[in-house]
């Protein structure tokens, strides 16, 4: 497994290995990776030649106020995970040589990018898809894996590959999730116990809608107001959003259908939690 | 020569090329072909193994007063050309095959896209990124060409291409004059006979400033001051902007320098035209 820091350096190694007609699988991470990240790096192993993973915390996807210095940076660990999955290639660029002083070009997924976690993260949607943007262009992968647990920054990416006609092929891989049913991510471990044990609850919601929806419910309105009861109970929990909208334009459905998604956030503390289900598992 | 209207099939027809490690040149155009297109297409016949030739006349970088509609596309002419300088491959893709109807996404260079031309041509610049990066997706060149004619748009493409890690040479052109010393352009078959003789003040303007540096002018206000009053004997012509910036930041330049661009805008009737040197000319 080779590390690099340097752009040009990837850039030249990848062309080698794409002129002998290798394919290529690209997993981009901001590190911090739990089994939800492997299983994406586990699917490249299978579908591609050379598995590329980018461990990069964003500078331009994270509003003033938000958790950039605090974000969790276990890089030792996230390197041996990787060896340990495959990977061929780990690219750890630094901020600066991916952003230079008078940076100004950004690329922005309108309509998509404005609800649901954009109202309360104005620019964060505009930050993923201009650093996904930066390095399709620097890896140029074949297939590229995006988590279902994020599913407005995959949906968004599908979206802006089709519209700029990147030559690359999305996979959304299932969200994992710890026996309890709590969705894994980076941020988790930002909880302390008794959050932890809170947190439980995006996924009751969740299975809570889904229940409802296999008994006949079909009014998004009553299922959003019975997870928001459900949710209400935990008194340490604070509701940013519960929305059923279509999974293709993310305009909200007054009805449940096949391609709808649940999403909804909450903080915990101060810690905020996104979880979903979507049309294919109601 | 193939002709191709079809986004798929030019991509999937260049891979092979790609595969066998052949360059690919690009020279994107809206049509409307003359001998400055045509110099970029020899250049890129001059520099790489293959030449891709895009006519396609931009709906997204049109205001909606604009001349979207009167822009001229003789497109047999345009095709007599490129079969004439050796092109290999001509795209011509329809809009809706370019645009879905919920097309969303687009390329924005900040601080460079509102100055100048973006001005008056609010989106304008917006329209260029963004289909320029589809183009480059489709087309995956080595190096692409474009004019110095329009200045600001090679110098926000070069911009895009280092912030959004495209990896692709762009490689600037000169400008190609008629013998009185009208730059060529597509919008000049708007002009009337006395409405051609008054365009010729475009140049005599930068001709004007280029004197008075070879004479040691350094005040950009004293030079813009001078070029303003040399237009404005023309009755018939008015002056949209006269300018001196960085030729990398576009920002005012008090003082002529080596990185000096002087660019003008003026009306000619109903039609626009620019010109512009650079510091390599003064």
């Amino acid at each position: 497994m080779k590390i690099i820091k340097s752009l040009d350096k990837l850039f030249h190694y990848l062309k080698k290995f794409k002129l002998k007609g290798k394919s290529i699988g690209f997993v981009p991470t901001m590190g911090a990776l739990h089994e939800g990240h492997l299983s994406l790096i586990r699917q490249a192993r299978k579908d591609t030649d050379l598995v590329v993973v980018s461990i990069f915390v964003n500078p331009t996807q994270f509003g003033p106020k938000e958790d950039l210095n605090k974000y969790p940076r276990p890089l030792s660990k996230d390197l041996a995970l990787c060896r340990k999955e495959k990977a061929n290639f780990v690219f750890c660029p630094k901020p600066q040589d991916m952003y230079s002083r008078d940076f100004s070009t950004f690329v922005n997924v309108g309509g998509l990018s404005e609800v649901l976690c954009g109202k309360s993260r104005p620019g964060h949607f505009r930050g993923v898809a201009t650093v996904v943007t930066k390095l399709f262009n620097i890896v140029q992968p074949d297939i590229v894996y995006f988590g279902q647990k994020d599913a407005q920054q995959a949906i968004i990416i599908q979206r802006m590959v089709r519209d700029l006609n990147i030559p690359v092929k999305v996979r959304v891989m299932p969200t994992i999730r710890e026996k309890g049913g709590l969705a894994l991510s980076s941020r988790n471990a930002y909880l302390g116990k008794d959050e932890r044990k809170d947190a439980l609850v995006l996924s009751q919601a969740l299975n809570l809608a889904k229940l409802l929806i296999k008994n006949g419910s079909r009014d998004s309105g009553r299922i959003i107001s019975r997870m928001r009861h459900l949710i209400k109970k935990k008194k340490s929990v604070k509701i940013d959003y519960i929305e059923v909208v279509d999974s293709e334009n993310l305009k909200p459905l007054k009805k449940i259908s096949g391609n709808c998604l649940i999403a909804l956030a909450v903080w915990i503390g101060k810690t905020k939690l996104i979880d979903n289900v979507v049309g294919d598992d109601l």
